[in-house]
């Protein structure tokens, strides 16, 4: 290993050079007009790729192209060299506002250890820092110690709408031992992180319908109950007032966190007063008994994300509205299951629901949750070259949201992911001024570098 | 009467002419293109009163003009000779849609014995009436028992907005013992009615903030409260399950139903089962211990007529909201105040308020409920005069509604209305194919010229 991190020390310079070639793309996946560039960027990409040794070629799809590279077959023919798929994506979010970027988004600037420029973080250097490491194998002759595949898409700020047919349609081909994928968080420079699950969700359209039309109050009144009434009626029964979530049988799958994981999710710093400033409420609230961590990570929750009902202008309006409408999600957690949390909302809504309105429920969409074991060879494989590589004890993350592609690897890879993002919390992804810190990329090139021995070591 | 009596009805037929007259201007005071027609309209009341020998005038307003006539004044005084407001509208509803009207709105058709055409019922044919009564006097040479004064205005479809200010600018020269209205209804030809109660109205808007924006659902849910919830939580408790509205001091001031209303109100027919499909809803639902006719006149109700918030469009959307809002309406009953009940609204909400949210509450407005008790002088003569014209017993109504001008009226001349609505459940007010039905005209004209002398009667 040392040839290879002192190629990389001695590289980078060059490496930051390629990273700004790379962020000058304007490739906004979500905007029509940008798709000459994605696909210009999907080309440098793919030069890029041979350039330091890879076999490389675009994989078009109904929307932009996926880059698609391989480590070279090995000298020496060895049937059991495990495999594993690199996943990344060279498209980014639109960069709108402008006037709130201090330097034009694609125009890379450096300002101490950042790079700023839309797509710096949020993929373009993350991936590239993998494709690094790789480079430092090949450029000194280090034999690798496995078979990578790099699938860098163009669709993931739009969806990834293109990527489970690609899986589905080369699975044989990209049949492997783990993804790996940066594009997650780390709490803290010296905080490098593998997040090790994600909550699912399961979204639901709730409607009550009472009167044929909306009612004249005053003529009808008193006589009819009210939909949105009895849609708060209902709402209201489904979470207690110790945050805990009010149907049955709706921690049923959970499964438990266990010490060891609530020993890890305690150890990022987190300060009350901070958090509830960047919110902006007046009081955090959560299910007793959990810290505000595990409560937006590692527990489920039950949330209204829309309400409609009846006349919502200016001034007032005297009606019994006909109808009331609730658009609600539950986040879950390992081992919840979207379709049976469905079912049971639904069972436990149809039997509160009183006989004076009809309630139509729609199931929206739905995604499980994950979880990789954090006890397990490829998590603990992932922390020691996290910790080699930053020189600290990494952290154990659970991600509060979904990333749905996991899910897609998981279904047509039947591969785990491990999740070894190199996001600051100030690099604002998504946001204007986004940046990457240099030396997260660097550490990431090194983290890269020592994962293949130690999941190649562990896979044989 | 018997003069006036024979007179109205040998003359029915140039009546019903006028009516259509009358009916021809498309005085649809909603749409600023037919000012003109208001005009035009008001001219040829103006000109028709002034042909049966009343003192009439236009009164310009800000909106369109007020027609004003006068009883002449008596050949011998007396200083004692009661006054009576008659108040009726020339404006009618736009007739749109034109597709569902069989013949052209504003081209009086006689079928049977129904006059249709826009305006015909509400409220052109019901004032007229009035008119005609007084013509009968005036032509037979029969000494009119009190002075009258017609105030017909051209807004009352669009707010009455010119109506208070009138009222207060000439309180002195409009003193009377009681305004006169028929602009309400009647449940059956066999069953004329004195309307004697109306519900008042307390409407409000509340909203709940929660974070300073919308949220992550998935990064930040489970640590924060939800404003959505908690409206739904805070606004589900203000109705008991046995439809009592459950707000600490809510019902103290409403005045109890007599035996003698009780009664009354249970004369009217009412069949369970078409209203239920006229209304469209599964099941009735009211407050337990009242008939159906009660709950939706006589008692006070708690509506949402509208709820806002989060994100609304199609699909879903993954977001705690930033702010939840509802518009609330309460029907008020005599005595309820509408400050006094905003205030105890306001009061419970706020105890009942987490502190995870910030309230705010809105008055939007209110007005107070009205009741002329139906055992006083002028009720009571009011109610013979209806008898003594459609020759059976008339019914005490309630209206669940609010007719604002009724409290003007109270407010600025401090004189009671007396209901007296000629209009058929099936008179279309404000729908396609407005009819009046020529018996209503005819025994309405009785009607005024025996309340006349019924009023007079009790007032000397």
């Amino acid at each position: 290993m040392r040839a290879i991190i002192d190629y990389l020390q001695q590289n980078q310079a060059r490496f930051i050079n390629e990273l700004c070639d790379y962020v000058r793309f304007p490739s906004v996946s979500a905007q029509s007009e940008h798709s000459q560039d994605l696909r210009a960027c999907a080309d440098w990409l793919v030069e890029h790729c041979r350039g330091i040794g890879l076999e490389a070629r675009l994989c078009p799809t109904q929307g932009h192209p996926i880059v698609v590279a391989k480590t070279p077959a090995p000298k020496t023919k060895s049937s059991r060299r495990p495999r594993f798929v690199v996943y990344g994506h060279y498209d980014v979010q639109p960069p709108e506002p402008f006037d709130l970027w201090k330097s034009p988004p694609f125009e890379p600037r450096i300002a101490g250890r950042s790079l700023f420029g839309r797509g710096a973080c949020d993929n373009k250097g993350q991936n590239l820092a993998h494709f690094k490491a790789v480079e430092a194998y090949l450029k000194t002759g280090t034999e690798f110690p496995c078979d990578l595949i790099f699938v860098i898409e163009g669709e993931e700020e739009v969806g990834s709408g293109s990527l489970a047919s690609f899986l589905k349609a080369r699975r044989a081909e990209l049949a492997c031992q783990a993804v790996v994928i940066s594009d997650t968080g780390m709490p803290a420079p010296n905080l490098p992180a593998l997040t090790y699950a994600l909550r699912g969700i399961c979204a639901l359209e709730l409607t009550l319908r009472g009167p044929a039309r909306d009612l004249h109050s005053g003529i009808f009144g008193g006589t009819v109950d009210n939909p949105a009434l009895v849609l708060c009626q209902l709402l209201a029964r489904l979470r207690d007032k110790n945050g805990r979530i009010a149907i049955p049988g709706f921690y049923d799958d959970v499964q438990p966190l266990s010490a060891y994981e609530r020993k890890q999710l305690a150890r990022p710093p987190f300060k009350e007063r901070d958090y509830r400033k960047l919110l902006g409420v007046p009081q955090l609230f959560g299910e007793r008994g959990f810290t505000p961590i595990e409560q937006r990570s590692a527990r489920p929750t039950f949330e209204i994300n829309g309400l409609t009902s009846g006349y919502q202008g200016e001034g007032s309006k005297t009606i019994i509205p006909a109808w009331a409408r609730a658009k609600i999600t539950a986040r879950l957690v390992p081992n919840q299951d979207p379709i049976r949390i469905a079912r049971l909302i639904c069972a436990h809504l149809k039997e509160l629901c009183p006989p004076t309105v009809k309630l139509e429920l729609e199931y929206s969409r739905g995604s499980q949750p994950y979880l990789v074991s954090p006890t397990s060879a490829q998590a603990q494989a992932a922390l020691r070259a996290l910790k080699t590589a930053f020189g600290c004890e990494p952290v154990l993350l659970r991600e509060g949201g979904s990333i749905p592609i996991v899910n897609d690897f998981k279904k047509w890879l039947r591969a785990d992911s491990l999740l070894l993002g190199l996001a600051l919390p100030d690099d604002n992804a998504h946001s204007p001024n986004e940046k990457f810190d240099l030396d997260c990329f660097a550490k990431g090139q090194i983290m890269s570098a020592c994962l293949w021995q130690e999941l190649a070591g562990i896979a044989t």
